[in-house]
């Protein structure tokens, strides 16, 4: 798996699709990720259909790669097969809950990461859209979702046509504790964050954004409280909607 | 990474430790995984001296593999290094709330798969524990975690002492969808779960455990609504604790 250390994010892709027989040999070897009671909470829902495309493209900020990818696919954390399953032999399922969503989650979360690994390790293009988790309901009517069944994650998927820079990580002992976790003091700020400060595009950024500091860019532009909290009540109804809250 | 295919879970590790240098070089590794904003929204708590091994056991219900494995590992959704990041470089912070613990909880969750992923193509062998979002308040404590960091997945890492049999998994045509989800009738029910009903050892737990259906074991004894409905309110608890509900 040395494509671990030249992996980046691939947004633009050639015209050349992604093969079922690939793709569904990835689902099948990333399904043998470990999951809950073995279980697999998790489904796919794969969208190939342009029209599709498009109706899924506003839920992800009309970001491109989601009409021009060959396949986007949707991770949903899903309690409902397995409900249905218990409701059909004589077992009374009690997973309308938050601890099934987020055991949900999780195994839909690691399923994905590993297709992630493998299809990198394949050549293919990856973008994982974080955007999922923000207008979940758009996404919920598009994909017909029923109860029980969340979407978490979205990847578009392609043969790369772009080799972007490789992106700055922070050292590992910026995110490692021994024992007991260490908070942290402002020189250990200082130590962690420098590399990512001193970077030439971090710093053009700042500039073009009129902000002083790169942290600024993240909570006046990208990740701001208001957006946050607006999109946590979506969330949370959302949840209520899909029966996690009951 | 071929080992995907024939990775099982291991819970009985040699006496041979894992050394920092390769645990290092793992989590280094890990962490090319995408990230929100490239901001690694995570932390890792190493756990090897073995009074907080044996402080975090009953966390997860005293299952042996957390004293006996070389290095156990708690990942931790983090949102306060940021956090603190931004207090340091008059940046205002808004990720007290639910979809930034999402942000983070997805963010640890696939670096710890990569990080899995990883260690397992190194020939470690692993144990996920499920647990950790079951008593969370009890690691928070004996990791000593602050707010906005909170537990989310730990695993059990050593060299392995035994090669347990491979598990069953659903196929693929059970969990994906094409273009919209299609619900479960259920013959589809029947079609995707005879291979798993009827594994002997399934078979075998359905009658020591005196159920009418293996369905049951989980309903009633593995994952019951009253146990999920407990930890679902521990667990808000939890995140409230932690600063994440504000």
């Amino acid at each position: 798996m040395e494509t671990i250390n030249t992996r980046r994010t691939i947004r633009k892709y050639t015209t050349q699709p992604v093969s079922d027989e690939l793709l569904n040999r990835l689902l099948a070897e990333a399904s043998h990720t470990q999951t809950m009671g073995n279980l697999q909470l998790y489904s796919v829902v794969i969208t190939k259909n342009d029209a599709q495309k498009a109706a899924l493209a506003p839920a992800h900020f009309n970001q491109p790669m989601v009409k021009n990818a060959s396949v986007v696919l949707t991770i949903c954390a899903d309690f409902r097969r397995t409900t249905i399953w218990c409701e059909n032999r004589k077992a009374e399922p009690g997973y309308n809950n938050f601890l099934s969503f987020i055991n949900a989650a999780t195994d839909a979360l690691l399923f994905t990461q590993t297709f992630c690994n493998l299809a990198e390790e394949e050549g293919l293009g990856l973008c994982f859209l974080g955007t999922t988790v923000y207008m979940p309901k758009m996404i919920i009517d598009v994909l017909k979702l029923p109860k029980l069944v969340m979407p978490i994650a979205t990847l578009t998927v392609g043969w790369p046509d772009e080799t972007p820079e490789l992106s700055d990580r922070l050292d590992v002992s910026a995110f490692v504790h021994q024992e007991t976790y260490h908070d942290y003091t402002p020189q250990d700020i200082d130590k962690h964050y420098a590399k990512k400060e001193s970077l030439e595009e971090n710093k053009h950024f700042v500039t073009i954004n009129n902000k002083e500091t790169l942290a600024q860019i993240f909570t006046d532009i990208r990740y701001t409280k208001r957006d946050n909290e607006a999109m946590s009540t979506g969330m949370l109804e959302a949840l209520r909607q899909q029966g996690f809250l009951e």
